[in-house]
């Protein structure tokens, strides 16, 4: 059964995450008192963002909880919506992502991907295809307790054509989570991606099936079994027709599938060389892989360019929202 | 916020359950005792079948579990299990039905209508529209447990065209379930299913997307609208198309969606009705129903056919099968 040594697993997860993740936190702290010395960073002239960044910067998951609720009972008011008002620009938005629960924050996210003249399916697709099938679920669940309406509704209703099937697949979806793999399957799933992705189809109603459905361990083989059957790897075959957002949307699902570090660093390199800086999506991957992966994508990112996350980030960003991203990697602290 | 007095509702829920509910259970029992008269009643010669419906159909769920449970402490062996080797025939897999926790049990359904040589799309149209938004999820859950594969995603390889858009998006959905309306969508929603169904539209892909990704209150407006606007009924005008596999789907998805008791009551008849009666689908509906409105299911069914649900079911079964069924309508007991 896939339940069994729930547990263990568990355990091995959270160990795994504080290996490959960023942040540093201390063992022992008090959540009253950070509570009370952000409301002092927040009260009277000017706010004191430093004493801010040194609090909330350092703190994980769990002890974040424990700050805001512990503000909460204090002060009688969301930190978040003390933050809110505090604070501004991109500063303001990665503390308020930081700040919320996972789930939240993810829901969030996708609804402000939604929301755009033109809704950023990039986002919704690294959103249901890279987080665990529980996480998914409980980003659904605090879509609708905070937008009153479901995340596959609103997707639905947002877009249209191949990309409204492949969005509402994958975002509905919640697969198999366990190790078992079908060779069989992969390999008779990797012929019909084939057939659909170089042929003539019309659609691509197979492909977003077997994307939208196949656990990820089995979907890692029909593409392992697409490579060595057809010597080519199928986002490079995606690549052979003239773009269009469906393609690339599909390109990034698999990707997330395939090596989630990988794609990442991708983004990341992407939003560092845009003009300007797409802080969005700095913002966002350092925020929601900070306590997962940030370490690992890191060094994949440093290997891939010509100087570490963090010159980049020191030489692209300033002021409090740069101290701010690179406390998350790291730096500073206890 | 959706979650705001979710105990009150849920003793509210429990109140009105047990209002339309049919089975008879005891206040007080003892499961060790029950699992010690269910083992004695399963040893010697023959199987004491009166014994084992005396006591597993006067039991509600709660109660069941902790029989299951007892059983087990005792005698290291799943009650399912002996009751599987005891037993035989429609009355066998009525009580296996019965004893199955409500998610297993229609994990076990969709599987088994999934295993025919033609999919049984109804049974699946009905656990997808028929569930509330945590007891389709909880199915999905167990799904996923027993057969080491999603739902949909069994769902998806087993079906093709049409039915398959609407089965994988209907057991997909995890839908709003508050109370909140919104008339303006609802008023140009009707408008859209109305074109797509009566006009000559190739496809349906929004009429799927309304059916599955719309709270069921949000839905119940639309129909309404449709009512109002149009001057029939949705479920009349695709009458008025030659019937196919998907259409009938389609009414039955509607169906459920409008008005379940009324749509199970039609269940129970055709099951009656046909040569032979439908043995699956009248145990299907009984268990499942039992302990939730299958009391306004039976009031439904009188008043729509020449006798009641009992007499019809006294009519067509026969010897413990019929016991047993009998028992969950309420006769018998303490």
């Amino acid at each position: 059964m896939e339940d069994i040594s729930k547990s263990d697993k568990y355990i091995y997860i959270l160990r795994r995450r504080k290996r490959m993740a960023t942040i540093v936190s201390p063992q022992h702290f008090s959540p009253v008192e950070d509570a009370e010395n952000i409301k002092k960073a927040c009260q009277g002239w000017g706010t004191d963002e430093k004493a801010i960044i040194s609090i909330l910067g350092h703190r994980n998951l769990f002890q974040r909880k424990l700050i805001r609720q512990a503000y909460q009972e204090i002060y009688h008011e969301d930190l978040l919506h003390q933050l809110k008002s505090e604070l501004s620009g991109d500063f303001e938005r990665a503390i308020c992502l930081w700040v919320l629960d996972p789930p939240e924050r993810d829901a969030h996210l996708a609804n402000l991907a939604l929301q755009k003249p033109v809704p950023d399916c990039k986002v919704l697709v690294e959103i249901a295809c890279m987080r665990s099938p529980e996480d998914l679920l409980a980003t659904r669940r605090a879509y609708r307790c905070l937008y009153k309406r479901s995340l596959e509704e609103d997707l639905a209703s947002r877009t249209t054509g191949d990309i409204r099937k492949l969005l509402v697949a994958t975002a509905s979806a919640y697969k198999y989570h366990g190790e078992e793999i079908d060779e069989t399957l992969a390999h008779s799933e990797a012929a019909i991606l084939h057939d659909e992705i170089l042929g003539k189809a019309v659609d691509h109603e197979e492909t977003i099936r077997v994307i939208s459905t196949r656990s990820s361990v089995q979907l890692c083989a029909i593409l392992n079994r697409y490579k060595d059957i057809y010597g080519r790897s199928i986002t490079k075959d995606i690549l052979s027709h003239p773009s269009n957002e469906y393609l690339s949307a599909l390109r990034a699902a698999i990707r997330c599938i395939k090596n989630p570090n990988r794609y990442y660093a991708k983004v990341l390199r992407n939003a560092i060389n845009t003009v300007g800086t797409d802080e969005d999506a700095l913002t966002r991957v350092i925020v929601t892989r900070a306590e997962k992966d940030l370490k690992k994508i890191t060094e994949l990112y440093h290997k891939r360019n010509n100087e570490s996350l963090d010159q980049a980030i020191a030489r692209e960003t300033s002021r409090d929202y740069k101290a701010f991203l690179l406390a998350l990697l790291g730096h500073g602290g206890i």
